[in-house]
């Protein structure tokens, strides 16, 4: 079973870690991240560098494809990127399951797998989400067909070990659950719009409205 | 304010992006993942490989360093590493906090930190701490001190959580918090021995038994 998880510059790291470290321990996994070039590509924040096994043709039929988010001034480049929607497009014709965690689905969007599907993302871009066509939920890991979506950054972790659930049965991921000691105790309560103090919600939409307004200027 | 994340062959992937997730929005923080060498280092799937950013010889004072953790085979040999554990004493000397996720504190006790101080480990290295010296705790995340210990893998979130807290004030790390969408919704209740199904901390409790005979063999 070929997992392959999906970097291009400005990724966010956790992103692509939460799926890789808890469908990893799958029975004859092997996870692979690629890349569009064979070289070392760098996270969002211009700290965390990974090196890619294998460049996108070297691998043109995984069973899983994971597609971690990054800031949108990084998505966007690889939502009109040939390279990337091409392999997209390729793989998924043979993929068990194409997934994605926090704005990578804008990128599954692009690629023409969301229309008129319910998905996820990072909860300031289920507007951008809508308007590619997709059905945003509110729910932090959503099925629909073989493409699975999760929220922001940190939702990977419980996107991963629920598709490992569904692959290799429950006990299996409860297994990798103890594994990796998976029992959050976040010091707040403050992890979704919901919950969160509203201020910090309101900062945040702000900071993203003129980051977009900057963006079409 | 720079912060080290020790990197070493072998060590668990999201024992080390946890931290630095959540550290690196802090103010003015700088996160240097560093080694002893100036070459790429690889997780203990075989599967991630990491660029470090500096040497161990490059960062003398960090202040804060982060400790990850691996499986045994895989931290032993860096219990016994000169170049690390005298890297990690003179860091030592000037941190604001030093801390590690998951097996990373039998590294901070072999360093002879954690003598006679609460800490925590991985489930499955409890009594390995034990034996350091260390004086284990149930709790996810244990302050003694400068010294910050968490429990396995993926416990390293709550601590960068916590510790950002502590350094920018409970607003800001709701922020983190709030833009990592760290909201977890865990498939199942087992991810500690408390609650996962007896059967399997048993199977693991045996691996692990097997292991180290084997390894004593």
């Amino acid at each position: 079973m070929q997992i392959a998880i999906l970097l291009y510059p400005g990724f966010t790291a956790l992103d692509a870690i939460g799926p890789y470290q808890t469908l990893n321990p799958l029975p004859d996994a092997e996870v692979l991240f690629v890349a569009e070039r064979a070289a070392p590509v760098t996270d969002d924040n211009g700290t965390l560098t990974l090196t890619p096994r294998k460049t996108l043709t070297e691998v043109p039929d995984p069973d899983i494809v994971v597609v971690p988010g990054g800031p949108p001034e990084n998505v966007q480049p690889q939502m009109a990127n040939p390279a990337v929607l091409d392999w997209l497009r390729a793989a998924d014709a043979h993929t068990t399951w194409t997934t994605s965690v926090c704005t990578g689905s804008l990128l599954l969007a692009a690629a023409g797998f969301l229309k008129g599907r319910r998905a996820t993302s990072h909860w300031l871009a289920l507007d951008a989400l809508q308007g590619l066509g997709a059905e945003p939920t509110g729910e932090r890991v959503v099925f629909d067909g073989k493409y699975v979506t999760a929220a922001g950054v940190s939702s990977g972790i419980d996107m991963g070990l629920t598709l490992a659930g569904k692959i290799a049965g429950d006990p299996y991921a409860q297994g990798i659950q103890l594994m990796i000691e998976y029992d959050p105790q976040p010091p707040y309560d403050a992890g979704s719009p919901e919950k969160a103090p509203a201020e910090l919600v309101e900062k945040f939409r702000s900071e993203e409205s003129e980051e977009a307004e900057a963006a079409q200027a």
